[in-house]
């Protein structure tokens, strides 16, 4: 729906001559219903595309840096036997199980795949048993017996980590959680949230829906990802603005040790001032120190308005000083401030086979979402703010979405701008926490960088050397928390070039305190990479609490610890 | 300021003959007037009271639980001899030692009274040693020495916590961080402040004040409590509704461990998903993994405006009503909800030498803050918000405060209900997470316990036979948070009554899965008790990870961790 008030707001201004133009525009509307957003969640959209089985052969895929997978040294690990799988059906019923015929197991190796591949090229695990409890006592008993035979254990949730975290690549057994997935309890008031660790994160929203609360998280795997996974990476998304990091909001934890133990730590209270906060440890540990069985969550009020706006803007400054403005004079409402330079906007939008939802071409766009509690009172914010930015010159064009499926059309541009990088060529993608002020100097910098070792021409698309291999840089991510998505785009991966890119971008970040992992942890591909985040003292003591949960190095082998 | 507008609407209101009569009181204004609270805060009345000397001696003291000190065994540790404080020496200048004459020193015991003595009754130290540094490095150095020559040290900040944790019972140095109190730096587009962990909770708002922004956490000890003890002891305080734990707003730490070492992870970074997340460990540590030098937080907008409200109700299911009601109406802006009894108002008000602000006796009272980016459409939505409550009958009365010194003067009652308590006898306080619609039921249970076991009338002030040694039972607190405080005054201590008091009251925030302590730590009188709210194994690994950071165990021993 239409807001007239706010329009007639800014056609007012309009006819007062401001150069900007906030625009309710009839596009968003084209765009939406040629995208069908309402029934169907950008998620889904971008899913179906990503699951083209053709990804596998074809060359745009995306990279998280390196063409190597590291950390994956044979370990010393058993491997499941006849005997071990006859044990573990002892346990689990006949569906919990998928196992190859060698082990006298039912399946083909192609019924495993789904545990045995990620989204990425390099997600090709060779596990050949997957187990799929549906108990925490079950868990129990299977990592017991692990434990003491010496049987590596990936634990897996929805699977759709970037860094390899919950794929098997050692043959490991698989523990999926995805089948534990029972609402436990909901305190209405306190917003308490406790649920099994393989709830997928859209169906705890589709359910907490009924009792006007949401997720303090989202983001674009949704309909797959499990909460046990979210808060096993530390997921960030989208929401992370206004609901802050899981360390705050998750409450307390059930969690099956590597030796079996159950940490029964399930608390529903939002204030425990009672000694070491144990459960933090597990959140970003992407069960290397035991497997996240249940959970307890503090839930948020639903808004009962959300607003997007999508703004064009004519330089990095002025989207500097929109987000100043944006956190003062939306305060409290402000949940989302994305930030796109122009290259991905090019490259997403014929993808999605849409004009520019603005009709204009800019330097930059920022997308901006506010929830608040009282339409009214949020639009009017919006209306000031967005007058202020008329008036302070910053914005060269806007339009704004209400309703719910033309709020999921502008955010699908958003969720969709990594597949136009990748229908673009090989991409290395990073995913960096670096100050927001610097984030459009780190792409010159890093371009700069690639033109002077002769890979690139410094103009998007422009070849001036058949050394050129690069095609094109761009960052787009989640400003609001200093939290970019640097990209470059090559014809072709290359380890020398790999290499090269890796040492850069990482010592780059090094420099200015950042981290090389904003909001996809470290999985299997960034251990060595580590120690530009984390200082050697610190790696030693992550090592240390590793071998205090964990002294026989079963749970989620070479995954986050360094070797 | 009165502000009309609502005025004028709650007196149509009133004429419409709503039964609730929400006065913008001129009460607000005589109860400020007299008590001054523009030009000195709250806090510092309350200290000034509880400062006066005769207070070791009166009978009138707070307990938290216990009679006995716990955990104080004399342990295998050195204390510091001659030979030990001249190597301190060479490290500090004079200045930064105090010392006793045996050793060498140049000061009284009197002098080192300040570093012995806490709060309340059980907190009588008796060390000989205070070291002052001024930076990590002469930390570092000290803690160090004190590492190979097993020698016990005690971390403090502002000496302000409750449980005995920054008490030095066995003779160990105290060391305190409260002249390391500089900022290093501050991000405004960010909010992330960086800063030395003895600076002064009020210290730093005063400082952030100039840029817009706030601390998120504010207690009534603020004018004396260090933000690293705050970290130390995870406190709560009266921010926490709206800002949250510090497991979510502290960024990064700079922690001196017990051999020397020094993390630097002074980190500004809202996101990062680097694996475990070391520093959340220190957080509630109370220093007995290492002592916390220098803090990164994210500090928050300042509201532009903040407003305060006091009701009256006659019922708890009212105020569980309120609550539920404040959640949505409110929303975003709601930064305090806190509830009291009628016992402790009659108790209080007298202190204070004022009438009841509302001018009218209530069953129950609710303190309510709201804090937002928008003057017109807060009070818009308590306005709104209250005519929701009148026309449901929730409330009986209410006063709405809006300037600083009305709010500041109104938080007064809050902040000085302890003392209406320990003026009427010596009381048990107990800390505690329970849910909130229990709250009531919880002091109904506790008073039935006392009066089956015939401690106590049932009925406050009366006593109707002499073995009734219960004054009264009384509860309040940060029922928002689900934090209430709940207390039991006495005619006098004695360990019989103690530990009755105390198996009932840990026994049954047990069987509610409730914490024995939501924000004051646990010190050296809880470690006993920790097992009440953390499980076997919990303690276990509670116990591991501090041998895994302290292995001579010289880190503020005996706190925290049972034996």
């Amino acid at each position: 729906m239409i807001n007239t008030k706010i329009y007639n707001k800014l056609n007012y201004r309009k006819t007062l001559g401001a150069i900007s133009n906030f625009k309710i525009s009839k596009n968003v509307f084209e765009f939406n219903k040629n995208y069908g957003t309402k029934n169907q969640s950008a998620y889904q959209q971008s899913r179906s595309i990503l699951n083209n089985p053709a990804r596998y052969t074809i060359k745009q895929t995306t990279r998280f840096q390196s063409s190597i997978v590291s950390g994956v040294n044979r370990n010393t690990l058993k491997t499941v036997s006849v005997d071990d799988l006859a044990y573990f059906k002892e346990i689990l019923p006949e569906t919990g199980i998928l196992s190859t015929e060698h082990l006298g197991g039912n399946n083909e190796d192609a019924d495993l795949l789904k545990y045995n591949t990620g989204l990425l090229i390099e997600h090709l695990g060779n596990s050949k048993v997957v187990l799929l409890p549906t108990t925490t006592e079950q868990v129990s008993k299977i990592v017991k017996y692990c434990n003491e035979k010496r049987i590596g254990i990936v634990p897996q949730g929805g699977n759709t980590g970037l860094l390899g975290g919950a794929i098997a690549y050692n043959n490991e057994v698989v523990l999926s959680v995805s089948k534990m997935n029972k609402i436990r309890s909901l305190d209405t008031d306190s917003g308490a949230l406790v649920c099994d660790s393989g709830c997928v994160l859209e169906n705890l929203n589709t359910y907490l829906d009924d009792y006007g609360l949401i997720m303090p998280l989202d983001l674009g795997a949704k309909g797959s990802c499990n909460i046990g996974g979210n808060i096993s990476t530390n997921a960030g998304g989208i929401r992370y603005l206004k609901y802050g990091t899981l360390h705050g909001s998750v409450l307390g934890l059930e969690v099956v040790l590597p030796d079996g133990r159950i940490i029964h730590n399930l608390s529903t209270l939002r204030k425990d001032s009672t000694g070491y906060d144990i459960k933090q440890l597990f959140i970003g540990a992407e069960g290397t120190l035991g497997i996240v069985t249940g959970v307890s969550i503090l839930t948020a009020k639903k808004p009962s308005n959300v607003s997007v706006a999508l703004f064009g803007l004519k330089s990095f400054e002025d989207v500097l000083e929109m987000l100043r403005i944006s956190k003062v004079k939306l305060g409290e409402i402000l949940s989302a401030f994305e930030f796109t330079d122009r290259i991905i906007m090019e490259k997403v939008l014929p993808i999605l086979k849409k004009a520019n939802p603005l009709g204009s071409e800019h330097m930059y766009y920022v997308l901006m979402e506010t929830s608040g509690s009282n339409r009214e009172h949020d639009e009017q914010k919006m209306t000031d703010f967005y007058e202020l930015l008329s008036e302070k010159n910053l914005i060269e064009n806007g339009i704004l979405a209400h309703d719910e499926s033309q709020v999921a059309s502008i955010w699908n541009i958003r969720e969709m701008m990594t597949y136009g990088l990748t229908s673009s060529g090989d991409t290395y993608a990073f995913d960096l926490s670096i100050p927001a002020y610097l984030m459009e100097k780190s792409i010159f910098d890093f371009s700069d960088f690639l033109k002077n070792e002769g890979l690139y021409s410094g103009i998007p698309d422009t070849y001036t050397d058949p050394k050129h291999v690069v095609k094109f840089i761009s960052g787009f991510g989640h400003m609001g928390d200093g939290n970019i998505h640097l990209n470059v785009v090559v014809d072709k991966y290359n380890d020398d070039l790999t290499h090269k890119i890796e040492d850069f971008v990482f010592n780059y970040t090094k420099n200015l305190k950042g981290s090389i992992s904003a909001e996809h942890g470290i999985g299997v591909i960034k251990p060595r990479f580590l120690h530009y985040s984390k200082s050697e003292e610190v790696i030693n003591i992550m090592k240390k609490i590793k071998n205090v949960f964990d002294p026989n190095g079963i749970m989620n082998p070479n995954k986050v610890l360094p070797q």
